[in-house]
């Protein structure tokens, strides 16, 4: 299917999706090609025919009328209109075409392919000579390019045009944006590697794409320059910005680096591109880094949902137990490069904390990033909105159509459409399956031949994942099936008999022969969950949450009595928690039921809300005493569908 | 003193400090005349005595190495250097005079009042020929003044300047800046309220100066351009900018604003502006909205150190509850404008709420802005700081001498400078005693005659304070003295014979016909305190704090053992807590010890900090159980002047 098989690269491997480990010496686990992984309905199917048939459409008119199309116009020299928006606006076209690059190897549709066709041919003219392509530089400041690698996002833009051309190479044979993002590339490498300038990029994601190119194409200088940017990182050659240097990541060298810190989607993309050189080289000091900066960031930078970034100012990370759940930053861009560098941990390791870290966020902290009606995009999504809050959208409390920073809509868009090369891997022995959703999934096994597997399950809503066995070779090769993290207990029956559940790193392996129609049933255990923090993250003390199967829960004002706040429920941890389906947001879910007391707030708004207790007691005021009642919790990922209101993940306990 | 009281003013009564309200129709109380209000000694008095002999000559050389001179040299065609710091590089100039003004009406010091007559030189050869002044205008952009009201800061700087010409007008007759400011005002008055232009400052200040400057020369149309300004605002003339229009307080007319919102300092500075509009106007709807945004910022927006601001992203108020101690903004100048606000409602309203978070404010958020030493200012003021905590200056935890946004600095200057101005004030009837400090006060009293009183206490680290009459009218009055709010109890004789503690609105008031020689002894509650927050104060939920007297405390990593660090403590709010006189950092303060246990957080840094309790346990992995010790608190004030590290108010409560 690559278009560029003949650049050179040993095929050991058949190509596959956004990460394609065909020639790469490091890896433990390899995506499916390319067409060799689908996903056939349930939760994802509808949210990938939300992204198929309205979100792709729909980014048309939102680039038309942002501008992005205009800016590129404009370098193009097909119009006078003046530069809009920020300085990374090209990058929003990019990451628009590889969502439409991917979906269209699966469904052709001959009007989004115009438009695809379009937008590419713009690319293309906009393109200069020496191979240039940035719509701002070229309009506003022509002949100054890379002369503020800080702020000035070339590269970040570079790197998701090469992110473009890889989905676009590999799904549809199609090298156009190949070839525009080689001749930009070839620039950049004489600019900076060739030339032996100092520089870096103020936003990372060059590297994991330059990595790609690699792939994709097996030249070698691409590896040499996103090996080159991540050496050059950590000199203070960006300078301090507004910041400081560790929000670009830029404070310690790449291979010291033992914490993750700054701007969250920048520490991200750079940990995806750095894991992808790991893959590429097996430099030892990469993995060790990089697995010292997944356990900080696991250990107390992460939230619940996943979500990432404890700070609105910078859109950073916080120190270590910083975690408030109402200035979340949580961009969904964030959560987006967290399963990005998840999934390549994954892949280098084998290891089950990966893709448990991987199915939190992408049911969680990336699920809410998208309405259920399709129409509306979250960037930031905090785990509490407060009654009477200010400033909806800042808050999380309101999707938005678009933005003017318009980073998430495609972001969300591409990682719809290559979904399912998340699900499954394959290495020497076989197949493991790693998120859980109803589709076909198939391997050329190395050692014993072809396989091909059908999934059905109604997951996340029950436990119960079946896997068919609907082609297989004579020899015995493994089926690996991971056991979440959150499950305290799991079945497993081969053809209706029960099987011991004996897990190593996150996952049970059966190897046997196996025969067309073997029927491999796990049974996760969906008991709902009742969580409570690390002592140490102090802006949830004294509360819990609830989960069940990989959804985080929260409850909503739209689910409690007129006059009962969310700001005013304690939760009696101690009743019997639940589960009730429900048709409202998203029909076919469900909803848990707990036990619960009203306990409202002394309400003179204007007294000291601090009580000396030991000198003069309570102060009574609080207009009723407690009182028992039934608290609804949703998932998280679809709060803020119905009436905009308050909503919190943390509730406080009852006493 | 006065030398501008030949300019129409009906001079019923003396001019004070910086609030004189010589006829002001709609006080309640009014500030003693200047020079008729001492500080003598204590903390108070060490402060300023560290005010006047190294703030105040140490802040020529920070601005003078920082450009705040060279930019006013610049723009007076003295020099070519290009403009350096942000817009409102002169109000620093002009906040440095306001203080030096009030410390050289008291203490002459011939060496910096050269300092500030070449200043004054410099600022007058600076101003242009049709009165502007603002030197990054006249360097940057000349021809272009008042072109971006949200962000140019231009009257933001007239406002100190007018500030620092009331100073030297009232403290040493010297008029010199008064002529600068009024030919400054003339121009802005004609710009915008004579021809009628729309415009509102971005940042308010020149709106409670111009009230001021109106009482100082009694020229009516500068309260008229006060109030213009005031009128302007809220229609959105300022634009959206970076956060919206509440962030600058123009997102709803000032009459209609019930809620303190956006940036703090803007909010409380425009706050004290209306305010002084109101004590001129007598307008009920300003006091009215007033009162409002008052009760708003106390019931919920309020840290229990009377810091303010709840956003480092935009320096802004929260949403209501929304006060989280580690993201706490908390800047020194918005302690400081809240001083200036509660000081005019205070002598608006005569109610001693007003004067209790006046004194909150003072020896908490205020104080802890110089460092023990007076080598260095905090900006930010949290009420944590967690152990391995990055960036120290962001995080409060460590001062430094100067800052590129130098607003604090002088501020803290002209405050300590002015601040005997806060203690007391008369009304027809007496005199009232707000805050308590060793000194010396004295009043005519309209209906009496002269009066004089000296104070002797050693508040706030004792709760006695004795006021001695030393000149009494034969006439009867009435001396009020201030039961803080905190004081759950008091004792008060008179000439050694108890009287009954009666209160009003805040005050004790006890008439009678004084002799010189009569002593009144108020003996406050120093009963160490455990405060518990609101239920809704989501950030220190499960939290107490402790404080004494006016003083909130606080416990820091320098009093721990080693091991044991300030994140892993949990008080014991059932022990009794004793007070203990410590000569670190401050001689003759006093701590607080408390009982406690050291509850070690479970110590695996990789493993995810949330726990499905109800399904698997806890996890057992704490390396100790939890073991008593004794805590050391320190007042809030002065932490992070020993070995920087970790600090917090809120400190868990054992179970």
């Amino acid at each position: 299917m690559s278009g560029v098989a003949t650049h050179g690269a040993k095929a050991s491997r058949p190509a596959s999706g956004p990460v394609s480990l065909r020639d790469s010496p490091h890896a433990r686990l390899y995506p499916l090609a390319f067409d060799e992984a689908e996903i056939t309905g349930g939760m994802w199917g509808e949210r990938r025919e939300v992204n198929r048939r309205r979100l792709l459409p729909g980014a048309v008119g939102h680039l038309e009328s942002s501008g992005n199309f205009d800016n590129l116009r404009a370098a193009a020299g097909q119009g006078s209109e003046p530069f809009r928006g920020p300085v990374f606006m090209d990058s929003d076209v990019y990451k628009w075409l590889e969502a439409v690059g991917w979906e269209l190897g699966r469904h052709p549709d001959p009007e989004l392919a115009d438009q695809a066709d379009r937008a590419i041919a713009l690319i293309a003219t906009a393109q200069q000579e020496d191979g240039y392509l940035n719509s701002y530089y070229q309009v506003n400041r022509p002949g100054e390019p890379f002369s503020n690698l800080a702020q000035d996002h070339e590269l970040y833009c570079a790197g998701h045009l090469i992110q473009a051309a890889v989905a676009h190479s590999r799904a549809l044979g199609d090298d156009r944006l190949v070839e525009i993002a080689e001749r930009f590339v070839e620039l950049i490498d004489a600019t900076f590697r060739v030339a032996g300038r100092p520089g870096t990029p103020g936003h990372p994601e060059v590297e994991t794409a330059l990595v790609e190119l690699y792939r994709l194409t097996g030249r070698r200088r691409h590896l040499e320059l996103a090996a080159y940017f991540i050496d050059q990182r950590g000199h203070r050659l960006l300078g301090p910005g507004h910041y400081g240097p560790s929000y670009y990541q830029d404070h310690v060298p790449v291979r010291e680096a033992r914490e993750v810190t700054g701007h969250a989607v920048r520490a991200l993309y750079l940990a995806a591109g750095v894991t992808d050189l790991y893959l590429e080289t097996g430099e030892p000091a990469l993995m060790d880094v990089m697995q010292a900066q997944w356990e900080d960031m696991v250990g107390g930078k992460t939230y619940l949902t996943g979500g990432l970034g404890a700070h609105h100012r910078d859109e950073a990370f916080g120190d270590r137990y910083e975690l408030p759940p109402d200035r979340c930053y949580g961009e969904t861009c964030a959560a987006i490069a967290s399963i990005m560098w998840n999934w390549r941990m994954l892949l280098a390791t084998g290891e089950g904390a990966f893709a448990d870290l991987l199915e939190r966020t992408l049911y969680n902290a990336f699920l809410v990033g998208l309405s259920c009606d399709g129409e509306a995009f979250a960037y930031v999504n905090p785990l509490q909105v407060r009654e009477d809050h200010r400033d909806p959208v800042e808050r999380g409390a309101r999707r938005q159509p678009w933005y003017r920073v318009a980073c998430c809509p495609p972001n969300v868009m591409r990682l719809l459409a290559s979904l399912e090369y998340y699900l499954a891997t394959a290495d020497e022995g076989g197949v493991q399956l790693h998120q859980y959703a109803p589709g076909r999934l198939a391997s050329d096994c190395p050692q014993a031949g072809r396989v091909a597997l059908q999934i059905d399950t109604e997951y996340p809503w029950q436990g119960q994942v079946a896997v068919r066995v609907s082609d297989s070779p004579s020899a015995p090769w493994e089926l690996a099936l991971r056991i979440p993290g959150w499950s305290p207990s799991a079945e497993l029956t081969v053809n209706g008999e029960s099987v011991a559940v004996e897990q190593r790193a996150g996952y049970v392996t059966l190897r046997r022969a196996w025969r067309p129609g073997d029927e491999v049933i796990l049974a996760l255990d969906m008991t709902p969950r009742v969580l409570t923090p690390h002592p140490r993250i102090d802006a949830v003390r004294g509360c819990a949450a609830l989960e069940r199967g990989p959804l985080v829960y929260c409850i909503e004002q739209a689910d409690l009595a007129a006059g009962v706040s969310v700001d005013d429920v304690r939760l009696d941890a101690a009743a019997p928690i639940t589960e009730q389906p429900i048709s409202d947001p998203v029909p076919g879910s469900v909803a848990l039921r707990a036990g619960a007391v009203h306990d409202p707030a002394p309400r003179d708004p204007g007294a000291w809300p601090y009580l000396a207790t030991n000198v003069v007691g309570p102060d009574g005021s609080s207009p009723a005493e407690p009182s028992p009642m039934s608290l609804t919790a949703i998932p998280y990922a679809f709060w803020g569908n119905r009436t905009p209101g308050p909503m919190r993940v943390w509730i406080p306990l009852a006493e």
